[in-house]
């Protein structure tokens, strides 16, 4: 179900986002974003720049045939024509009616010092080249929108020449006028005015883009909104140049929760932490945990005075039921957090601890000692619930007895490198030599373990190692940097994470290692 | 100079930042954030909690005798008085009045939902509690600021009662009534319309304090200014529990840039960047690249067409001079920047690539190939250099020639963790072996490596390795992971930055390290 055309959600990921420092798409990874972003209901995708970006124009090439969006409509970015040619002779123009996409958005200079200085061109001709491009693109039957660059900032520096601009693409047919902060140096308020006059002056369908340079991206899209914008710009998780866009899952989430706008259908928001960190891991950028609404943390709660209200009434803390969005709640096992954040994380793992205070005394000791050694649980439920149960019924939580581990990596003079790993270990009293190779020391180092326990249990062949992480912790005062590792292991069904802490980042990768086959062997019973 | 009292900015890093998952300081770490927030003319710094954390109790009484403040006063947090006890005979009242501070800032339950529900006791009994505790503390000569928690969800379920809670405080001697979005659900234009109905109501000195579970702190605690508070809090990069609180940094930035309005000591705002980057080594969490005004990234400009332009006049595509924050214009070396961007950046390294246009093509393509598998040299400048100018001049840049090198970890039996390097290579055609221990296998490598080329290269004794970064990427269609290692090195008297890339953490770790040791023998003219 489409929800018309009253309200525009306009994702520029694929093409204003792809600035952010550290990204690059291939087609296939634009491709995979694109059908995530259909899935959260925005209504348009800005796919990128064809003629400009040789990947672009592959990607708008591919999508004609393999990309089917439900909600969506694909949307080909470009500026408008050069100073004196025609929009029909220009190439750039060209390559994207080529794009075949049924809307583009232009961009066009609205600010003069950036028409005389930058452009280098008369304020007339660049109203002509807005006029003429956007005719040419509407007779070609698209749809176009018109992106007005450093619109505020032009504004303030000339009123008048803005409005023009706006006249001039409306009058050849455009159908939005987004009003863009380019820089990025806009606060709600005084935003928010220019937005109302600019509406009022004008009766144009307006449209808003904010970066976050201010750090109020989203409070200006939200406040452009309610000074009368239908069309809000916006990329997934605010990537994009310097400190970012205005972030598509806030923006969405503050609309639809705060200001009661339907603007994507109901069924697509709770698919926004999903598609959230889908889009980081192709962007390969880790997911920011405290983003609002969708971060891992965004509903977490540490304070030791929060855990023990939470008991009590769980919506009193909370702005907004995190199920809405597709998120959870979790509580955190940490120093701060005390007896009635463990006894609630036993709850969550299934395990009613309100009867042993003596062990939640010990868990709750025995964590405070390793997180002051650097360990850190809040993102290793696993390693925390191996810990628990040691601690609470001396559960046998070891497959194995560890005689030594050896791991070599060799360099050679022809270029290859050759990862090694001998463990010597006791299963059940029988001593098991094994040695793996792999394409790091971790990978070798698992190897050589699986093989070792494989026959005796079973079970470890359906695990792997879905993803490794590394962070380094700075030394403090006397002490040396040390290492944390962790380690998330899937068997298909679940996946779970581990930790390990060490100086030396290979001892660190075989504690969560070992923590993490041992927690797969409980699940499956073998332990 | 002081400002005087008529603004407060007021920094609690220290005790609601704490909140944020995955940080824990010691009492070293906060005396240091304590001095670092003093430099960039906060007003007040709240230090913790005393008598509810041993580790905050401390903090305040070693700060009596270890911390001297130039610009900010402490503050010591805590709850109103139990219910049903005098404030003079409540253990927790009485550990603020000992914790010693001129300011006292007191936390209170202001919505009647949560006096009934969490607190668990009277409306009338909650406004003893303020009065009482407000006034036991004003005897006891200590300045009282109230954080009415909840305030905002308190005030849309009954309006009366939050004025209440202000009225109670006030009369009893309070100084500053800070209306608290402690769920964090507000939006700037709702918030705003309270603030100012609140101040027109009461006539109260009002404070703001914002969660930023909507992406709309900063903008939040602005709008709150422009709708009459005189006291903000915020955290240091926005730390703290959940999404976090509003960012001190951009709330003094947007205040004094964007607001006109003179917060902090004019001197202090270059020291903007510095404070940040050095409480986020502090707290152990890697600094936000993309943060607004302090970010490496703010001000990083990655578009060719931006790069371009640049070239012409920079003030047009910066919201403002990032002098004025203590941060630099960078000018990226990526896939989309193009000529001019490498151009630019060979500017800012003192090398003239204009009459050299073949050669910026080749470093151009050389960079896209190796972005493709992974390099990334946005971080790794000194990387960029070394390529830079192997392919201006084919300069020497390599100290050595590699035969081979072995990296082994073993872990014995009785615990005992080693390392141990050997590396094989010729040094001006002189065959030599060099083995090395250390704490980790990157560590040996290192150590193996200066034992060999010291003789012959001295200025290595100088340089040590600072920062070791690792970052795995995701694999994509049909590769394997890979490991990005960034090593920052320095020799005292500067440092630099350089990069590796393999799907071998240690061949990885390598790469970099011949890189950071070359480009340090360059800076020596060793090389």
């Amino acid at each position: 179900m489409s929800l018309g055309d009253a309200f525009h959600v306009f994702d520029t990921t694929l093409r204003d986002g792809a600035q952010r420092e550290g990204v690059s798409y291939s087609v296939n990874d634009k491709l995979a974003v694109a059908r995530l972003l259909d899935e959260i209901g925005v209504g348009f995708i800005e796919g990128g720049w064809p003629g400009a970006m040789p990947k672009d124009t592959e990607f708008f090439a591919r999508a004609r045939s393999e990309l089917t969006l439900r909600n969506a409509e694909l949307v080909a970015f470009g500026s408008t024509r050069r100073a004196g040619v025609r929009a029909a002779e220009d190439r750039q123009v060209l390559a994207l009616r080529d794009a075949e996409t049924p809307v583009v958005c232009l961009v066009a200079k609205s600010d003069i010092r950036h028409v005389e200085r930058a452009l280098r061109t008369t304020l007339e001709e660049n109203l002509a080249m807005v006029s003429d491009t956007v005719a040419f693109l509407v007779a070609e039957g698209r749809r176009v929108f018109l992106d007005c660059e450093h619109f505020f900032d032009g504004y303030a520096a000339d009123r008048d020449y803005g409005l023009r601009v706006l006249s001039a693409a409306f009058e050849a047919g455009a159908d939005v006028g987004v009003l863009c902060d380019t820089n990025g140096g806009m606060l709600p308020m005084g935003l928010g005015r220019v937005v109302a006059e600019v509406a009022s002056r004008t009766g144009f369908r307006l449209g808003i883009h904010c970066q976050d340079d201010t750090g109020c991206a989203v409070a200006n899209t939200l406040a452009a909104v309610e000074a009368g914008v239908t069309h809000v710009q916006g990329t997934a998780n605010g990537y994009g140049e310097r400190a970012g866009n205005a972030d598509t899952f806030s923006v969405i989430a503050g609309l639809v929760t705060k200001m009661g706008r339907s603007v994507v259908p109901d069924r697509c928001l709770p698919e926004l932490v999903r598609v959230s960190h889908a889009i980081a891991e192709l962007a390969n950028i880790a997911p920011d945990t405290h983003q609002p609404y969708v971060g891992s943390s965004a509903f977490a709660h540490k304070a030791g005075l929060h855990a023990s209200a939470i008991k009590v009434s769980a919506e009193l803390y909370n702005h907004l039921d995190p199920a809405v969005v597709g998120n959870d709640m979790r509580i955190l096992v940490t120093e701060m957090a005390g007896r009635a954040s463990v006894e609630l994380k036993g709850r969550e793992l299934g395990i009613d601890l309100s009867a042993q205070p003596d062990a939640v005394g010990r868990v709750v000791s025995r964590v405070k000692e390793l997180e002051a050694d650097g360990w850190s649980f809040e993102a290793a439920d696993a390693s925390f619930e191996l810990l628990l149960r040691a601690e609470l019924d001396g559960a046998r939580t070891a497959a194995f007895t560890l005689e030594s581990y050896r791991v070599l990596v060799e360099h050679w003079g022809n270029g290859s490198v050759l990862s090694e790993a001998t463990v010597k270990l006791y299963v059940d009293g029988e001593r098991i030599i094994a040695t793996g190779e792999g394409n790091g020391p971790v990978n070798a180092l698992d190897q050589a373990l699986r093989t070792a326990l494989t026959r005796r249990y079973p079970a470890l062949a359906a695990m792997e190692l879905a993803d490794y992480k590394v962070r380094i912790l700075a030394g403090r005062a006397g002490t040396g940097a040390v290492t944390r590792v962790l380690i998330e292991t899937t068997d298909g069904a679940s996946a779970w994470t581990t930790v390990g802490v060490h100086e030396n980042v290979i001892e660190a990768s075989w504690h969560a290692l070992v923590d993490a086959l041992s927690y797969g062997l409980r699940r499956h019973s073998q332990l």
